[in-house]
């Protein structure tokens, strides 16, 4: 998952930078690092943790700069990534400073190539090998002094040889000036925005919010398969490369991005109004009835509203989220569990005793959670469970970015699709269960978005060893 | 403001108590401490930051217990309180555990009154002259070997010389057998709650949401001035010793506790929709209109909904809450106060535009947030702007508890009554501004509340010396 | 071992105070603590670690104080002592701060004597039986007000009660003026000294060299079984409580004491210097020769030059001593081993190739390191390697305030006395061991010393319960 | 000053590079890191802080590697370097860790040179435009698969180009092997030492001592302008690049090497030793007396014993030196200063009362610390004090790595040299002071030496501005 930002024209560029990343500190909390260009020198400081611990806010004050790339990390699967492997990454040889968002599925391949090249790897991170295949195509072309031609060629060069789903922002000197580049891989699968300010600094980041919190003005997405340029007061030029039919990722809408993030289909909370409006429709022919609608908070609130309004029903807040977690401290048996979990999501009992109710989540992933939850609202005594989940069964793993177990972990992959429902519902110890069809999201959102998750359909070709390779990285 | 657990019959008690804790999180984020007894000792941890810094897991779930008491700080205003002054506090003769939430008034004179019988307080914090006042109390009676009844003498000692605002919990040895005691002061300004479970635990808390992590049931308040003495399979003994007219303060149901507390009131969520509801009763008498109700989150939004439902206007989510501070990376000029305020609550635009909006929040104390609120959403035109205060206006400092600034900061106390809600109105940017009438509030929550910091009726007496010392402490 | 100094008279009195106890850093590095007196109020801080770590210097300096003690901990056998188990320790009723240096033997005793009169020892260190015990002296005479006569009384009421070796330092009020108290053990085992300064401020210390560096004279030790008043610009009253035979401890002298500190018999490294001279005499009596002396850095140095000058033999410097420990990093085999070893002690090959050394060290308790250093220096190649060590077999464990493993660890407790020196020259690689005997060790030191280690004579009485228990703690 | 590590051949390379950096602690306490190369992948880790802080044991242990290269960081002047800036550096094209020990006197010329090649420079660190320097030396014969050829050309380029005393160590994969570079500048300024181990492993370091720790036998210094290349069990090739005139840094001989280190003069030890033993000829043709000779401990020990050989005056122990630093408790006045020094280094009375002393130290720079250490004793109340420093006058500072103040603040030079032992021992209170003669000096250390700080003689060429800034670095 990951998110970024680069900025350009705004002067001191560090603490800026830093204030736009914490926007975007949902989308990765296991590291964070930011480079600068100060118009004499590159800098560059990373770190394990959220951006306040990572990035300490004295040195950062002091970084300055006139322009800059910041990176958040999601945590990896194997939990061993280090320091050296946080983003942004910075080259010598030319200088640039660089950072994405998503994941690249050829890794290994793409190693093994450069090393042929006599070009070294030195951490896990999968932006390295970007940034140089990237370095390697403006290399070809001259050793020194890049045009914006040499960096069409090298972004070209990436698209030929780094696939999977990514967005990146570059920060490096073309035809003599320091310039922010962004570019989207060729079906614009992971998002990224761009934007601009009255004094006229430019910025890029994976959601808007990051824009919203420094003023600036949303211009637009970045356009699948395209390059934009960026220097300060001058009109950017968005330059397409290779772009391919758009498959923006349809994951980021339904639980990943913030609600108050704009995406090519509008505002989040929007969609997700709209997902939970469509889902109160299909629910409805099924002949169920509720007495109150409840969301799983937070991501589930506007859906369960739609619900609400749709069915006519009352939406009642029945969870108060909390954001400690309690699962450091042990007690026997299942105890610290259970306790774990209401420490985190506190039902208020009478939303539910004697009730209805209709329960409504984004996703179901493994499981496991939501049952634990119907199991501690079964204590409340309702009168029955209904669950609806604004999405359609998440059966195929995501290669392209969003972190999930592997298949054989994914519960709506271990039952016949027929009987999914009838059978989940078992399982989870609720009355019902209904998801949203996948032509009912696809009405919603429009088609022009990735869907693997839900349809298999990859759109990026991936080999069966690779598949092999992340899910192993996967497993617990 | 501060939280505490006092837990008896649980084994291991300590990572219980932890978890407890980390309910009562909100209540205290500066310093967390935590005592058990093992059957054989006492041992006691406490130290700065929040419960899992203050309290690491791995020390924690060794240290074991049968029972124990533990404690969030609030940060006081110098925010010079170290880690001795932390809760709870230990004597040795005899062995009294102990920690208390709320406000000693009287601190100066009851350090004197101790020192001149022998008697030492070695920190800044008031629960050390509570413990030592109750220690004076037991040792009255005999050097050891205490019985109920010294216990009782001992807290009528404490209402005798203590006072202000004040819930005490403390683990002692009585009638030869290790007991958890809890008393409120005699007004019962402070909250306190206890509660059981199926295995014969005992347990009280501030809030009644320490409870619910543990899966204890509520038994009920703790009386005003009313003794409980709690042990293992034991029905525990209530005991008034100095029982006075009820005096809950109405600001925990407003603003400071949980909204999935339960108080004498019932669910303060519940109560926050009470106060909404007749907000918008006495709103609407106004002429006003408006196209969206909109809550500051969070603790507005059941509020908002019940303006919405009564007044029938849509309610929106208009603000995404955010909770990373972004007030250390620093840049020049405004810039920062205004990213810092948009990076922890960002509005949405379509939410605002064109609109007739009706802002919802709980309280105005010194009105700066306020301001730059409504300063932020003017940027994107509203036709108009109206808040609505679930409460009075804040005119008067709290000294039993609550953590506000002094009078001469409070922006309701600078204006002339009659005039208040236009002129501040006026200076906040807005259409309009309505308070909740005092009438309406106590129509809501009853009469047996302290509503001292709206009409500054101090139930407790307080000298001009200690509302000054008190005042000093919190100019900053 | 330990160590604790206190000040009455020096204002501010904290820094003071963490500045002398780092002149005593060698008798302990585990934890540390320091408390005051300000004239209102007693303060108290400790945490794990060296001096400035546990006392971080900017709360030190803020914490003024015109009196006070401060301590530094050994590591105990079991490495599980906490911060709540630092010294000093400080008492409400009355107000005590207290600290000491040695070991009681009889604390379970004590604790279980203390709890049936309702006092409550909280920690695991066993200053707190001494403080409570001292109270409890104080409390029989009156509840508070204490003259000098109640002191002496609980004084007496500690040496009736407490087993071992220590020497106590105390502040507390007596005929109503912040008072110093020092008192030693019957028998003076462990050392503890007294000195004042021109502005008339008072100090007491394990070690002299805490008094030099904050430029004190030195007025003399503490009496054994003696009890020291002391307050500024006053003279002390020296009161013999319960005066025994002087012992003090002899291994203060070879090994823990630093060479710069005056003790009874002078200063330590004359001593040290007297010892090696006597070893000298009688090693010549062996008949074997030697080509060169060389001292096993630090302690074994004025020894090694005193064998030197008296047998007409070259001195010199043999290894270079690291303070840096490389424990930590690990390598397969025996490689991490080796390299720790020379990473901490560096031999010169030179000083040994070819040449019958004479190795001088202070004692031998398990052998493992002698045996290592003996393989180390075997591979450059030396004629012949003679260990000497200026003091006797430890065959017996110290139960009064040394650390050292339990008998069955102890080397020399293996082997029948008439063949030691053979037996174990031949498991250390060496051509001879000689031992200082317990005659000529007595001859310069004076006999009024413990050496219960050396010939297993234990002046104070100690149950086999408690050997046990001791013993127990001390295996690995 | 600085020190490094290079290692091929041992496997886990990673632990053992970093128990031999601790045996060059001394040479840097500021920062350290650690990179390694384990067949596949390069890895590196750097952080402020002593070794075992900057590379904590768990990771390293972890980190594996059949080669590798590590380095400890002298504080620089300003004292604002951060991690980023720490050695080794890493390039990715092509794959070059390397680090070093000295001092690049034109770094802002080389930078600007490399800029104009399109190669940045990322740090504050002068290793970075070495590496760099020699990369594009590389780059410059082809883009991967280097030879030996290639090596050498880019060392050729590096003596071309980068002025000042370095010793570089390098790794990366020569004629398709991963081979461990070395070579030292022109004139061989700075040290460093190679050496091998019956495993066929090979290490290069700053000081023999680290090869000690590993047990490796030193093969040699690496000779001035010469590269060594070297692999497991391979005979390593050196080859002469550049060779000119040696002038080894005198300095590190008096006071900046450790005792045990071996250079081109033999052992440090013994170099101090004969630098004393003439002192002591030269002292003694003044006509002075003492009766004990006295080391300022720890460097000038050597030298003090060979001066009583000399003069037939015994040698004493007078100062108890002690690791731990005081200076951050502050008290008023001098009391704090005086506390200090006292702390770090405390007198014993006896050896200075009456006595006509000869005090010995290395060398005297501000001065500030020497008239201290005068004042200290003369209030023990010798006789005579006469000082005795065995090395001549710093009049001049050094550019080539050895850390020292800027011209005005060297006390030397703002007297008259005919004057100076007069004056200077007035102002620091001596009866007198004999400082070395160069002639002296050079009879016993050979006059391969650069001695540049004593004789002004720049062996290596300095603009202006460069010693301009240099020396604007320095000023406090």
């Amino acid at each position: 998952m990951c998110g970024f930002v680069g900025l350009i024209g705004i002067e001191p560029a560090a603490p800026a930078l830093a204030l736009g990343l914490q926007a975007l500190q949902h989308r990765g909390q296991d590291a964070a690092g930011l480079g600068i260009h100060d118009g004499r020198r590159f800098r560059l400081t990373k770190d394990m943790g959220m951006v306040t611990q990572a990035l300490p806010p004295a040195p950062v004050n002091a970084m300055g700069g006139r322009a800059g790339v910041a990176h958040v990390r999601y945590p990896t699967a194997g939990g061993n990534a280090t320091r050296e492997d946080a983003q942004p990454f910075l080259t010598r040889i030319p200088g640039v400073l660089l950072a994405h968002n998503g994941n690249v599925t050829n890794t290994d391949e793409l190693i093994e190539d450069l090393a042929s090249d006599g070009m070294h790897v030195l951490s896990e991170c999968d932006a390295e090998p970007i940034l140089l295949v990237f370095t390697r195509g403006l290399l070809s072309r001259r050793p020194s002094k890049h045009t914006t031609d040499d960096v069409l060629h090298a972004i070209q060069h990436v698209f030929d040889h780094v696939r999977g789903g990514y967005t990146v922002t570059a920060l490096l000197e073309v035809d003599d000036e320091m310039t922010l580049v962004a570019f989207r891989d060729p079906h614009g699968i992971r998002p990224g925005v761009y934007g601009t300010r009255e004094d006229g600094a430019w910025m890029v980041a994976s959601e808007s919010v990051a824009l919203d919190v420094l003023g600036f003005s949303l211009e637009g997405q970045i356009p699948p398969g395209t390059a934009i340029t960026m220097r300060k007061d001058q009109t950017p030029m968005i330059l397409p490369v290779l772009p391919k039919a758009p498959k923006s990722c349809i994951f980021e809408r339904i639980y990943f991005a913030r609600p108050d993030s704009i995406m090519e289909d509008g505002r989040v909370n929007r969609t997700r109004w709209l997902m939970g409006r469509q889902l109160a429709r299909e629910w409805r022919e099924k002949g169920f009835e509720a007495d109150v609608v409840i969301a799983v908070p937070d991501t589930s609130r506007p859906a369960a509203m739609a619900m609400a309004d749709e069915l006519g029903v009352h939406n009642r807040e029945g969870f108060i989220k909390n954001r400690y977690s309690g699962r450091t401290f042990i007690m026997p048996d299942e105890a610290t569990r259970k306790a774990a979990l209401r420490l985190k999501l506190n039902p208020i009992k009478e939303m539910f005793e004697g009730k209805r109710v209709l329960l409504v989540d984004d996703s179901i992933v493994r499981g496991a959670t939501m049952a634990r939850i119907v199991e501690m609202i079964r204590d409340l005594e309702p009168k029955e469970v209904h669950l609806a989940i604004f999405s359609p069964p998440v059966a195929h793993p995501c290669f392209y970015g969003i972190d999930m177990p592997s298949h054989e972990e994914l519960v709506a992959a271990q039952h016949e699709p027929a009987d999914l429902e009838r059978v989940l519902a078992e399982e989870l110890g609720a009355d019902s269960l209904t998801y949203l069809s996948l032509e009912g999201l696809l009405k919603v959102s429009g088609d022009e978005m990735c869907a693997a998750c839900f349809d298999g359909d990859y759109i990026v070709p991936i080999t069966d060893d690779e598949r092999e390779r992340i899910n192993a990285d996967r497993r617990p």
